[in-house]
């Protein structure tokens, strides 16, 4: 059904103050509602109350708690609270440090639940002037480059970059496929790309149940994916006490946010005018077929504010009627 | 032939001598033994005196210079010197920040040759109980995903990781292939691997000749190497002022430092100590055939330190006759 996106907004907004406070549910539905709008459906509504990972079904003991580090640094203990709400207050924090310092960096422990689409944190970031990176480690559903079992999470790793006329962002899975889109394979039947996962023996299957008991490899089926899942694994999971290759589960998954204020190095308009210059020049560069080519992210935001301008949005009707269930 | 590790030392520093200060000559040389002793022979003694972006082709306008940005950053000129004394000088410089502020960046320009093997200063950052990071841009070679120019350089991402027993050390290029190793098989007329390269067309290309008049692709010919490239086109040529794609060609090539210590979230011993774990784990973890899973950055420290043990290495006869001849 179409759906203005007010009244989705709303909607969104009636079934989480069921569970967390006003304010709170505000936060969270931004992030819902930009994965949806954004056409990244796969961090959207279904987010919501769809399973046992969903916004609804998370069950906090308490507020997520900050935990000021130093001038440069907070870490923030999630306690259980929806990753997306923790993404939130993590930006916040690191924006304010980053602001103040010329660089800030949070970490953020114990959750268990998708941060979201990273992208919409880094907007942010970037809408600031200032450069973020983002990095979310999560359970162990890849194996390293040479071994047949999980140990890595999907480990994106995010970019944000201040631009004019607008940020460049960057957003890329360190694993080849999600652990969703593998969940998502098995319940329709489908089977999945070649070279994304292995059985429990570590042959390459395309069998999503096989999958499952096995592992999913890294990006690039090579060193280079599998180590920068591994130093994701580190940055995001082990240094802000999360869990890392499951060596620490308590520590639920794992978030880093850093950001850097250009004046570090350069002036900041001076940043966002060559910045500007370097996505003209790529976008305008010798293709094959005289096509341009496509700037990292922008697909992402194209579509964002096209819904936005429309004011309405096609959704599927048995996520409304979920949505309506609670 | 088989030479001493201290005669090698003595000649390359000797040849050094003849255009660079004997403290200067000293830091060049130990990034060129690093990279000759440690396996990684593209970034070893050829780098010396061979070919025009060589250490001794360099002609520097001046002594580097080093402007404070602020207390938390720094940017150096290299005024032309080589990238090996420049990567020395911002390694010292990013340690000293970072162990008085907890974090450290530097970026450097105006530098017309490698940096040697970016593991060797992770390393050092590595070994003061600091997490680094590191990125070098360089002149464009790389075509971005969906394009056929080469606008961005081989550009690797490279973290050293605190750990007992020792560090990690993670340094991959995001391009399939290396420029000089292009070259290198069009000297001996090797043909390239596969999906590394496009002719001037775009056509994959095995053919170094019509590789050189082309571009390498990005090292999983997908938009995520190509993304990866592209940040680092971003952090490490255009926020310090050097060249980006193309577009500050007078800015020369660049690098980023950037050095953490893992204070601002977490204990260094039980960082150093959570490390070993994760290490061990992945090492140890379920394979195919038995064997260990490789951990990164680990062999080419096994290989430099069993040489160094060894205290003498095999060499090309006619390497050390171009050292010689100076």
């Amino acid at each position: 059904m179409k759906i203005k996106i007010a009244e989705l907004e709303k909607l969104v907004k009636s079934c989480l103050v069921r569970k967390y406070d006003r304010e709170d549910a505000d936060l969270i539905s931004a992030v819902i509602l930009f994965g949806e709008l954004s056409g990244k459906t796969s961090h959207g509504l279904v987010r919501l109350n769809t399973g046992g990972s969903s916004v609804m079904a998370q069950n906090p003991s308490g507020k997520p708690k900050l935990i000021h580090k130093s001038n440069l640094s907070s870490l923030i203990n999630g306690n259980g609270n929806p990753g997306m709400l923790v993404g939130q207050l993590a930006t916040g924090e690191v924006i304010s440090i980053a602001k103040k310092s010329g660089f800030g960096i949070v970490g953020t422990k114990k959750t268990n639940s998708s941060s979201g689409c990273l992208s919409y944190y880094l907007e942010k970031i970037a809408k600031e002037n200032l450069i973020g990176i983002i990095m979310a480690q999560s359970p162990a559903s890849t194996a390293p480059y040479g071994g047949i079992q999980p140990l890595f999470g999907t480990n994106p790793i995010s970019f944000g970059i201040p631009a004019n006329p607008r940020p460049l962002i960057f957003d890329m899975a360190t694993s080849a496929i999600s652990f969703g889109a593998l969940l998502k394979a098995k319940v329709v039947g489908e089977q999945l790309p070649k070279n994304v996962a292995v059985d429990k023996d570590g042959n390459i299957t395309t069998d999503p149940n096989k999958a499952i008991e096995g592992a999913t490899l890294a990006f690039d089926n090579s060193y280079k994916g599998s180590g920068l899942a591994m130093m994701v694994e580190v940055l995001a999971g082990l240094w802000p006490g999360a869990d890392f290759a499951g060596q620490n589960e308590s520590g639920g998954w794992g978030n880093l946010f850093i950001a850097f204020s250009p004046w570090l190095l350069l002036n900041e308009e001076e940043f966002k005018e060559k910045a500007r210059k370097l996505v003209e020049t790529v976008r305008n560069s010798n293709t094959r077929d005289g096509r341009k080519v496509r700037i990292p992210g922008e697909l992402t935001l194209d579509i964002r504010d096209k819904n936005l301008k429309a004011g309405e949005i096609e959704v599927d009707d048995r996520l409304i009627e979920e949505i309506m269930r609670g």
